[in-house]
């Protein structure tokens, strides 16, 4: 295991790798030699050297592009926080080994390579209203899982998740780690009534009244109200940082899922870009404590990477352009003085 | 000539063909059988519905997607209204011949086919503060150009521009037609200083005052204060509309090209999307008035088709999920009783 303990988490989280300055310098130098006004290519520019930063190369590239998708089950899927039942999990993960989900179509549509990974789906988490939803020994097990599916080799990983309950998760880590209650960070996930809302409310008050005593320690808060698939993500996006992999986040669950981490080392969030920001409200409000900025604002909220998925054409348009126009100089084009 | 005269144009825009609601009803109902919560794709399920619309088909392709690039040279650029000299539109068209520019690469990245149409660049429009850009004739000939440009064959439609001082133009348009006075609706383009952008708001007020007898005439707007690339967009568009062929819009430059003929018709903007708001100021001003939902928010501001170039990401990923998706009952998937 790469953490046997949570203070070797800690630890790893107070000494994270850095990115490569130089190439980032360099790769924005040459954007101001491309034939285009300054700046006129937007966030493309931006990303450009976010790519070259964590790739450390002035010409960045996308010829492996790994999403990795983690699966878990929830004790408190039992409450009725969900329009869909705890079978879905199972029944989903079945269905993106057949290639039928919407994932599997933007995997190949962008030649990206497709990795899920089902963690204990016949063992849910514990209820958390009533204990702590993992051991330190569960969390653990779970990250690891998530570190593993990370190799230095990757030039780009996105995150993705699929559990059924699981907005009721985050919005409770958030609920946890920024205060604010409940109601302020619960929305309707895959589709819940006013019934089910009400019971993602009570839930997730139950779960903090519960857990009060441990909700200044972000890890503790990540094992008592978590879940393992998002303990599995934030695990993939440290071993990215480790290998100075970019990471695309993915919607309002992977975000939620890295935001223990964030609280430990907000420099976390700096080889992640948030793919696309989702229509669960409480999504915006945490990228924005975050000061995260997202690509895509589309009103998808289905999770599986899929924002996260759509958003690699912006990342490869970047590139087209960085990688591939001329410059003023090669085109004779007369560069307006600048 | 398609249009012999403006009022064969007003006829034209008084009976647009109209697009299969049959095959968005299919395409909609197929959405709501794929393994997902309903709606949850967002954006992509609309944009699915649109492309099934005008291509007819409850399955839409985009095997041919065509990037129609128009570039002419404007009066007005002599009044230092561009950070660039005219010098740069003809220098830009010969990088997009050698493949040096950004929609180069986005052209190539997609797959799209790419027709650039530079249109009597040595014989700039006429100054609008002194007499009308274009004369009737001359604007026609332009429209036609555009016109030819589009085959049904087509999946999908790009317009694009390059023309040095024809963000002046389409502020000048959106002055003259929706009024609020040149500082509205101008904004820096490529770059200008804080006296460029004064002489660009001059310039403008100098146009409408000339022109003020025919401000209520929005083909005679086109013609008095447009540019032959501008007109060329519009023509292209009208020609798509007959054709049943979906178009993405650019930045402000081309969503000014189609305003006069918006005006004439609103319903010309259905087989439209906007595939993206442009950093000018204006744009996002102009999208409102006219209701259409920009793709993207990214900053661009170049031109040349480049950012509805990177939204053809977004419709591919639209069509991948809703032709490649299972259903509920192909996956053996629970519905949650919706």
């Amino acid at each position: 295991m790469r953490f046997a303990t949570l203070d070797d988490v800690r630890a790893f989280c107070g000494d994270l790798a850095e990115g490569n300055d130089q190439a980032a310098a360099a790769a924005t130098a040459r954007q101001g030699q491309l034939t285009k006004p300054p700046g006129s290519l937007g966030r493309l520019e931006e990303l450009a050297a976010w790519l070259a930063t964590w790739q450390g190369r002035e010409r960045p590239r996308l010829d492996k592009i790994k999403i990795a998708v983690f699966a878990g089950n929830h004790g408190i899927a039992a409450r009725g926080v969900s329009a869909f039942p705890s079978e879905v999990t199972v029944q989903m993960v079945a269905n993106f080994a057949a290639g039928g989900a919407a994932i599997n179509q933007l995997a190949a549509l962008n030649g990206a390579g497709l990795q899920v990974e089902p963690i204990e789906l016949e063992r849910p988490t514990a209820d958390f209203t009533l204990a702590p939803a993992m051991r330190p020994d569960e969390f653990l097990v779970a990250l690891d899982i998530g570190y593993r599916a990370v190799t230095p080799d990757c030039d780009l990983l996105l995150v993705g998740e699929m559990g059924i309950a699981n907005t009721t998760v985050a919005a409770a880590l958030c609920a946890a780690l920024f205060g604010g209650g409940a109601v302020r960070w619960t929305g309707r996930g895959t589709g819940v009534d006013d019934a089910g809302l009400a019971r993602k409310w009570a839930t997730i008050e139950a779960g903090l009244d519960r857990h009060r005593a441990h909700l200044a320690d972000p890890l503790a808060v990540a094992a008592a109200l978590g879940g393992r698939e998002l303990a599995a993500i934030a695990g993939a996006v440290l071993a990215a940082r480790a290998q100075r992999v970019p990471v695309l986040l993915d919607g309002f669950v992977t975000t939620a899922a890295i935001l223990p981490f964030a609280r430990l080392n907000p420099a976390l969030l700096a080889h992640c870009r948030a793919g696309h920001v989702s229509a669960e409200a409480a999504h915006r409000l945490l990228l924005d404590e975050l000061g995260l900025d997202p690509l895509l604002d589309l009103g998808m909220r289905l999770g599986e990477a899929s924002g996260a998925a759509v958003a690699i054409g912006l990342l490869k348009a970047a590139l087209a352009c960085h990688n591939g126009m001329a410059t003023f100089a090669e085109a004779g084009v007369a560069d307006g003085g600048a």
